[in-house]
């Protein structure tokens, strides 16, 4: 009999610790008779083929007892909503008929029926493009990358721009988008083989490995001899506190995330000691959510679709082959082990 | 014999350390003929009858052999250039005529020839206005606190604004400002005399002893229950790592200056744990120079003019007598002895 297998939050890490991949989740197998399943007028039942994990699925992960965080805490037994690649099964919608592809809204698990308040999110592939494209420089990282490039950023041909975790989903397009609008990229890696895919592959201006550094700061200034106009932060901590140090006056620090330290206790986390460094200096930190930019989408892809398909962009993804493995994909993209957007075959 | 004394930047503080009256700055005497002196075409001599001194003069008094900082290193003999008050003793400036009241460009000495770069500073004191004003809410002061809320903060009449270092001379300006637009405004200052100041007389809504209280946190929780939409910073380090955590959805953070870090080393610098609080909170950290704003004076005095007048608007001043005295005022203003604007009267 089909199962549906469903990757269930189980516990919170310890404060602050990795999501242990056999602690954290658990994989959960029920029986599953998609003819069985009642669907009601509108909605649809969708078998997922790729789920998206990202770094925000770690905020929610916290003991509320032991953590306070500006976002809601998760509570266990839940599935992690996310988006996915999935085909219609059963249809009791007009718009979607069965054996349709979608871009989707859904969760880590192989089945799901997309209710009511979710149906807003499907969105069909369209023909001659990489579904899994969707998942990365077509969807929310390429949003996040697009967005805080022309939005936040704004950025001036012939300025320098620093993107840490360049290698990352988003990191990939902002550092790509930023070279085509005729900036100096310079870009980071934890490996000596992402720095050279950042060179090679992406056509950067430089790249540096950021573990064999003796220095942070004298790598950055080794690159941007004439100071960093916009540093596009992905990872927070010792990255950041060394860029702050390397601004040039009206820089910009588009904050898409801060990944080093979403697994840290508090009284382990980085203590950024230079942000006093901005005073006087008309720099401007910005954090933003994608979702704040989503009337942007369409103008996105318009723009990296072409790219894209003929190859002058470019775009890794990390693939992890089934479901029941995505406990441990999670945990491989906070220790830098996987290379490229993490997404799950299911 | 006339005396000119000048206060003369002898050398640095230890790394990082307040800038000690004794040793920093030393008092200089030398005798002065007014009328002896050589004016080129177009120059002004000028009695200087109040001197600003203000954080910012902090920023270049550093050893780039121990410190490095994105500001130029003050050479040791310069005499620091400030705002003040002068009256004009001689000139050969059809623009200016003997006992004209100026604001001035000038420096930390009794008499300053104002040579051709610097006049274009120069202007004559309005009639019915306090000259010290222009060393405040109508000056450089002013200009930042009212840069920082109209062009940084851009606040809804509503919304929740906290300013740190309220009782300062920008503090006093932005809680006043903000209170005027509808916003309420919660204040802090290191006295309960300062407090009651803050709530009796500029008629902020709250205000509380940062000193006293056991957890900035809490504090700012207690009279933000539903979190800050502006926090107007000028203190920077552990006050602004608290109120990180309480920052709404969109907020705004104009940072004005961070003068808790501004005599520590690096290595006792406050380590800033909180800074990922604002990654996918859509918050912005703006530092700015009052300098980028100059166009919005004559906007800023229309403003500030007539509250200032009749009394709605309120402004402090902590006038230290005699020339002799600016090292120990230079040195009170951080920590916390002064009350209000530190002028000196020459």
């Amino acid at each position: 009999m089909i199962q549906n297998t469903q990757i269930v939050y189980a516990k919170p890490p310890a404060d602050g610790a990795l999501p242990d991949p056999a602690g954290t989740f658990s994989v959960v197998r029920t029986p599953f008779d998609a003819q069985a399943v009642n669907l009601k007028s509108g909605e649809v039942l969708v078998e997922n083929h790729y789920l998206s994990i990202d770094p925000y699925h770690r905020f929610g992960l916290y003991d509320p007892a032991l953590t306070r965080s500006q976002f809601p805490a998760t509570k266990p037994g839940t599935i992690i909503s996310t988006y996915g690649i999935s085909r219609v099964l059963r249809s009791a919608n007009p718009k979607y008929a069965v054996g349709d592809l979608l871009y989707s809204w859904v969760r880590w698990e192989r089945f799901t029926v997309v209710d009511e308040p979710n149906l807003q999110y499907l969105q069909k592939v369209k023909a001659g493009i990489d579904p899994v494209h969707y998942l990365g420089p077509l969807g929310g990282p390429g949003l996040t990358g697009y967005a805080g490039i022309t939005q936040i950023a704004k950025p001036k041909a012939g300025e320098t721009i620093v993107v840490s975790a360049t290698t990352g989903a988003v990191g990939m397009v902002a550092s790509q988008l930023a070279k085509r609008l005729g900036l100096t990229v310079v870009g980071m890696a934890g490996s000596d083989e992402k720095v050279r895919y950042l060179v090679d592959e992406l056509g950067l201006d430089a790249a540096f490995n950021y573990r064999a550094a003796a220095s942070l700061e004298d790598a950055l200034k080794k690159h941007c001899p004439q100071g960093i106009d916009i540093f596009f932060d992905l990872v927070g901590g010792k990255i950041l506190d060394a860029a702050l140090t390397q601004m040039k006056l009206g820089g910009r620090i588009p904050s898409a995330g801060m990944v080093s330290q979403y697994n840290l206790p508090h009284d382990k986390r980085y203590g950024l000691k230079n942000l006093h460094s901005i005073v006087g200096m008309d720099i401007t930190i910005q954090s933003y959510r994608s979702s704040s930019w989503e009337h942007l989408v369409a103008e996105m892809r318009e723009e990296f679709e072409a790219p894209l398909s003929d190859g002058r962009m470019k775009f890794k993804t990390h693939v992890a082959e089934g479901l029941e493995n995505l406990p441990a994909a999670f945990y491989g993209m906070f220790t830098g082990e996987s290379f490229g957007k993490t997404v799950v075959k299911v």
